[in-house]
């Protein structure tokens, strides 16, 4: 039901769908849960893969074996779509699920602040990017409006967020989509594993909501060039893409930006604003 | 650096801060760390006290002895208010954190789909909200405007998620901020939680964001009357809304807004359009 001012009209809503994911890691003929999530089904394949790719607990294509959806007896049709089974290749060890229990050992280890989180990345072999291209900063205003074009569902359910990947010359690579906007970069950087095209050197990813420490993080594994957003990044995320070289874009619509780390184009970060 | 076109003007943003808490329990003289977020500084101690009240860990005022930020001597200066601790009262058991470990326990026992998650709920106690008070239509689109007078940072930083909560004649009663829309909400309801006014029943909740299930799981623990939001909600959020009869309402914005479920002044969800 819609309601302007005091008259209301009913309204069908094409909602977003929103429903749990369980990924379950197959490990010496054992299973189990790793971590569920809130997702809008659809790409659970790569939302699994790119999730673990990103703890660290899948390193790259060759460790993957095998991924399907659960079909054990015990589960029931409703949730048969809702169980992923990440099977590792057979050298895999328990070691390679130790990264997930990271979250707590770098705090207590490194100390919990800002600094202390960049620190924890370089200790678990995050590097500094190499040099990207140089982006222009007339095609980087044209990507919001290719993300739109190409987000075949926000028209209808106005509830999703994307992650849209580009080339360096502005080309649509890919887009994901998802309720959770970690998902859909999850599931772009999981489409990329699976097809073989990690690290994504050079390219550029633009998402639809806000820049946070979390997604800059997933871009570095990614290897991307540069993440921009059509909002405001945060202060630990300016700090991050500075720390390992990734060009940071912000406020991208309307044909403008706001550069926050790296170069674009002749505009080089800090310089005097120029023509 | 603000670049519009191809000219460059340097830009010193204000960018919301984000950086790491991580959310200790005290426990029999012992402390061990629950959860790391990233958040925006401030209102520590309602973010910790609403997060562990909507996990289960922290079930009422009364159980709670002291809250702290962690004055360890190995705990340096640039991460001391980067650490809480949360004291619960004597009678604190261990049983007392097994909620922590209910993500897994819940999808394994009643498996991953949303049936099964809103049973789970059942499961743990929630029970359908009672019968709140009449929402005018009127009341409800003027929150927004009050919501945004209230965001002190948001016009500087752009880059905060807010959750307003209102009484139901639409007064406001406290704002709460975040880089995370989910710990803007943990604030508010910690906030509560630590003023002793939990239940909120009959009030209403306006957040920045879209409204997902954990949002609508949070404002059910609250106990509040209504969810609004100014974007869409997901299909789970809607479905659990129904299912214990929180009012939620979505796009209210510029003077309209969709009733998804509840009722709200003479519009009854699902009736045919009147005035």
């Amino acid at each position: 039901m819609e309601v302007s001012g005091e008259v209301a009209t009913k309204s069908d809503d094409n909602l977003a769908t929103e429903e749990p994911l369980e990924v379950r890691l197959v490990h010496g003929g054992h299973r189990f849960p790793v971590a569920v999530t809130m997702r809008t089904p659809g790409a659970d394949f790569e939302l699994a893969a790119g999730f673990l790719f990103n703890e660290g607990v899948l390193q790259g294509r060759e460790r993957l074996r095998r991924i399907s959806y659960c079909v054990d007896k015990g589960v029931g049709e409703e949730q048969r779509y809702n169980i992923v089974n990440v099977e590792l290749a057979a050298a895999a060890t328990p070691a390679d699920i130790a990264p997930l229990e990271r979250h707590f050992s770098m705090t207590s280890a490194c100390g919990v602040c800002g600094k202390a989180t960049l620190e924890a990345l370089w200790a678990r072999g995050y590097r500094a990017l190499p040099e990207g291209p140089r982006l222009r900063p007339g095609m980087l205003v044209s990507l919001p409006a290719k993300l739109r074009q190409a987000q075949a569902l926000f028209e209808t359910t106005g509830g999703l967020h994307a992650a849209g990947l580009f080339t360096a010359d502005g080309a649509l690579v890919a887009v994901r989509e998802d309720v959770g906007r970690h998902n859909a970069m999850d599931k772009l950087v999981g489409w990329a594993l699976l097809k073989g095209k990690l690290p994504l050197a050079g390219h550029v990813v633009l998402v639809s909501g806000r820049s946070s420490f979390e997604l800059v993080q997933k871009s570095l594994s990614a290897g991307v060039a540069a993440l921009c957003s059509v909002s405001a990044p945060s202060s630990l995320a300016v700090d991050l893409a500075r720390e390992f070289g990734l060009t940071l874009v912000g406020w991208l619509r309307d044909g403008r930006f706001k550069l926050y780390s790296g170069a674009a184009g002749a505009c080089e970060l800090g310089a005097p604003g120029g023509h």
